[in-house]
């Protein structure tokens, strides 16, 4: 079912033919750019409520400047529907997040408008300033360069970082700080608190009042901004600096707070910003989920990316499963580590901003001062974690696989070089699925398992992960586990707590001629395979190895001295992976057995469903089946 | 030589010994430790001003707080010397930077009054976040936690992060602003003018006044401070809140700025902060070097780690070489990079904070618009250099290898996703040498092959820095260069632009039986084994392979078609390093060969010369001939 957009946006296929309506007609198109997003959205599932309030702004961004000759770089891209379907991809817009379809981000490959590729939060600021500075360069002084980011964006260090070099630039730069007061839940720090300060603010309202109004007037008599900044300067300073601001003390000129849903006046204050040049910074207070009364009115987490809706009632549809549901591993991470923690007084809790995305909010909720979400900050999220076990305590640490790329040097630096008890729980390692290439939790293994000290482990089922959380509550170093995004494979899931030693592996199979080790919740494919296979006379062994690092060297042995053929399977880059480390120990104790590496291959993989990236990646239960069959088939002509 | 304390200092082993004098003495004191360092550092080498600096500071922490229960977090730790000679180790502080000596930073292992082990920047104040937020959860409210960090570390993006998660916390946290506005090198960006601005406001000096007046006239009529908290509150922010304040807007309560230099007065302001709970930062104002007049009066940088020097006359020791030396490969970088900027207007160069450092000095000195430094600010760095690659020029971010784990997100989020054409120099690849295992780059190899579209290389030889650097230039795509800290091996080294294409090795030495594969000037030892063999009547072949990614897969073929005996020397960690790199090749191409691996075993390698360390992990010119004897050997055995 194709959504057919309204009168206006129906004549809108660019930015250029936005242009040709009279800003009167700004209202209407906003209206029926939002109804296009709730019509595609409650049907085809994807982001909601942050693209829902951004409507009004990317109206005005792109009837105001001169995309894509100026540069608009979207911070994370959850709100950049509007943008997308602005810029010549309304007609393909229902293929959004499907496998060969548009990505749910902005992206370089897919449009000329999307000047840079985004998904983690906090790179806008520096990409446009990197933009600006190269424009400044050749001398091209008209071009604007624009950074939308919201607040929860903003408490990522390198927001900070690229604002103390943008206030020392003199570049064409303007920030817009879309303030929602949310993250994908609830925004939290000093941060947020100061930004809701100085919205409710008399100071600054009267501030923006005067400003606009100088502004105002001069555009009214004909007189060009450039020509008076001066003025306007001293018209902002005089009312902004009896209140504190965190921006000016940066050297980036702040404007606002201003109303980011009324359209008209946010195209004439972007028109009004275009003239002053340097550094600058516009807060804009919107509401995620804005128009649309079940995203304003309820959990605003919740409407963040709903799935699919019965767009009238607002009624989130839900499959309700016929027979007992293995949980998610978000789950039982979650109810895992309560569980824990009221056994050990030690335990705590600490998430960067993915309380509901991890469940580490089951925690949140069960025992408030044990567990922290720090907001958008892995870096600190880690060394954080890294100071509280200095004092005795255990904390578990949840980073999605991609974000733990934020925080690597935390992780080297500051908990494995000390040896210290952080459990650093990576989940949505794998394949993301819709999230794509950005997300993807893809380099996990290869970039820990190099890290001395750091345990790296991996559970095929819930029992593992249970198992393991557990050992590692104990182990009294550092200890990872990476999972996956999704279910599990036991209904029945609340198994006693178990102690796994370090680096013990397990053999799920016993088998023949070749023998297929696998970390993780992969292995459940293999499985699969091997169920396959059976069928056909096909008889491997298979090995569920549980930990990268330490490898279980007496199994490795054991393998090693029976099978000459060997397949590893990991969901994880191919590159330095688990498979590149069974060879390492296969080469460095003399054993020659021929291995056939399954995984993902060195190369970025786009977006889908899991399984169809496994299939792509031919490690999908049909893609080991078939590495099984090819390694037995060389031995028969052999 | 062993240095002999002064009077007062010889009397002084731990800080309870330091408590013991009346403050009458703490002056003398400061003398006597400043005096102590400039002995030892003359003669010994090592960081030097930014000890001198806190001097005063140091004493005044340690005279008032409760240490070690109290928990003490230096930031870096370039400046903890004055920490470590008054913390049980002055007898032994002459081995400082040396092999089984003492290290440079504070290290839990070396000192119970080492809280937390730094090195990298702008950590502490998550540290002693993590640690006020474990007292506070078992109850011990009397003890204190202090971050001591300077104005450039400031900068660094977690600092905010952390800064943003403290201002919410109700936790007993006293960061203290250590402001002498200097990195390595002089600080940058709008953050240090800032500081600058308040530092020399009247407003901000009459507001000190008024908060010391108050606290004084309290602490002299015996009332605790904590009575009257909301009175000074009071104080403070009528004073401060008529200027803008950015800690304060974070919910930090601001105090300073106080003279860094006067330890009585800072001794005062800390009891009195010790009364006063919750989130709070001291601002004081230091001189990088006070109190030795060569380097209060010198090149700030030059006397960061000046080497050893006369300390009367402040002349630096240089030993002037008889024979013609070859270059740093800092400097072949820092010169190159210009060469090349002259023959190509695309090309820019980027550093976060290390200019001297890395040479790039050389290109914002000749080019002043074309080279940045953007502050202590990894992350930054790269997403803004990815930022100007997209507008067509072609960046060289110049960022020491063990710093690049500061920006693996960004390398692999923001340049390697989209192919952006950045060049990443990692500077100080392998083994740090006397900065120990904080610093060593020893995973940069293992971390970065594993991320598409990334090319991986090292040159062997200057000659080899200018091609590749000439080559990644024109590649249009992302590419690293790794090379060590320290001198090459071409006196004559420029030589003309040749272009490398990507992935190509080459053969360095014909030989039998045994072929050496080495990645970068490491190669130069496998040359010396070489020499050393061929007495021996040994004669393996050598390849410098100059890419771990792509390898050279043509010269594979090559070597694995011919060698069954093959050793790959790098200086970088085994685990998914180079060496494992080659093997995963040799398993997918269907090759057998013993393959040993010399490289960096996966444990943390403390500091020494880097010769030093190369023995230690047997890969120095006789390690890598052993390991051709050996397995020469066995072939003779078998």
């Amino acid at each position: 079912m194709l959504i057919e957009p309204g009168e206006l946006l129906a004549q809108i296929n660019s930015p250029d033919d936005l242009k040709k309506f009279p800003k009167e007609k700004l209202v209407q198109i906003c209206d029926e750019l939002r109804q296009f997003i709730v019509d595609n959205v409650s049907v085809y599932g994807g982001h909601f409520g942050a693209s829902l309030g951004v409507v009004e702004l990317t109206v005005a961004l792109h009837y105001v400047l001169n995309t894509p000759e100026d540069q608009l770089v979207w911070d994370v891209g959850h709100q950049a529907y509007g943008h997308k379907i602005l810029t010549e991809r309304r007609e393909r817009f229902h293929t959004n997040r499907l496998y060969g379809g548009l990505s749910g981000f902005p992206k370089r490959k897919e449009s000329i408008y999307d000047t840079f590729g985004v998904g983690h939060s906090s790179t806008s600021i520096s990409a446009a300033l990197g933009m600006a500075v190269a424009s400044q360069y050749k001398g091209l002084s008209q071009k604007q360069h624009v950074a939308v980011i919201g607040d929860g964006s903003m408490t990522g260090g390198m927001a900070f970082e690229a604002m103390n070099h943008a206030g020392v630039s003199n570049t064409n730069l303007l920030i817009i700080l879309n303030d929602n007061c949310m993250s994908i839940d609830p925004n939290v720090g000093a941060l947020k608190d100061y930004l809701t300060d100085i919205t409710t603010s008399k100071t600054y309202n009267k501030a923006k009042d005067e400003v606009w109004k100088i502004l105002g007037k001069l555009s009214k008599f004909g007189t060009s901004a450039q020509d008076v900044i001066s003025k306007v300067e001293g018209g902002i300073k005089s009312a902004l600096l009896n209140q504190s601001n965190l921006f000016e003390s940066l050297n980036l000129r702040y404007f606002g707070p201003v109303d980011g849903h009324d359209v008209n006046h946010l195209a004439e204050v972007l028109k009004d910003l275009k003239d002053i040049p340097g550094p600058k910074i516009l807060h804009c207070v919107t509401m995620k989920g804005k128009g649309y009364a079940p995203a304003e009115n309820g959990n605003q987490t919740t409407w963040h990316a709903p799935g699919t809706f019965d767009k009238v009632t607002g009624e989130i549809y839900k499959t309700t499963p016929s027979t007992p549901q293995a949980p998610k591993y978000q789950d039982v991470f979650g109810h895992t580590l309560v569980e824990l923690a009221e056994l050990d007084d030690r335990i705590m809790g600490v998430t960067p901003a993915m309380p509901s995305g991890s469940s580490m909010n089951i925690m949140m909720k069960a025992m408030p001062n044990r567990a922290f979400d720090v907001g958008i900050a892995e870096q600190h999220a880690v060394t954080f974690s890294a100071g509280l076990a200095t004092q005795g305590l255990v904390p578990f640490c949840n980073i999605y696989s991609t974000f733990m790329q934020r925080a690597y040097d935390q992780v080297l630096h500051d908990v494995c070089i000390q040896n210290l008890p952080v459990v650093l729980c990576l989940d949505r390692a794998g394949f993301a699925g819709a999230d794509g290439p950005t997300h993807h939790g893809a380099y996990d293994i290869a970039f820990f398992r190099c890290i001395p000290n750091l345990v790296v482990s991996a559970p095929m089922n819930e029992e593992e992960l249970r198992n393991m959380m557990y050992s590692a509550s104990i182990h009294n170093g550092p200890y990872s586990i990476r999972y996956p995004r999704g279910k599990g494979v036991m209904p029945d899931w609340k198994t006693p707590f178990e102690q796994i030693p370090v680096g013990q592996g397990r053999i799920v199979k016993e088998g023949e001629e070749i023998a297929i080790l696998t970390i993780g919740h992969i292995g459940n494919y293999a499985v699969e395979a091997c169920k396959k296979l059976e069928k056909e006379g096909l008889n491997p062994a298979q090995y569920d190895m549980r930990f990268v690092k330490p490898l279980d060297g007496e199994l490795l042995h054991e393998i090693f001295g029976k099978f000459k053929k060997v397949i590893t399977v990991e969901d994880g880059c191919l590159m330095g992976g688990f498979g590149s480390a069974v060879i390492e120990w296969m080469m460095d104790h003399g054993y020659q057995a021929q291995v056939k590496r399954l995984g993902i291959p060195d190369t970025i993989i786009e977006h889908g469903e899991q399984l169809e990236l496994h299939r792509e990646c031919g490690f999908d239960p049909e893609g080991i089946a078939e590495a099984v069959r090819n390694m037995a088939e060389v031995s028969k002509t052999v």
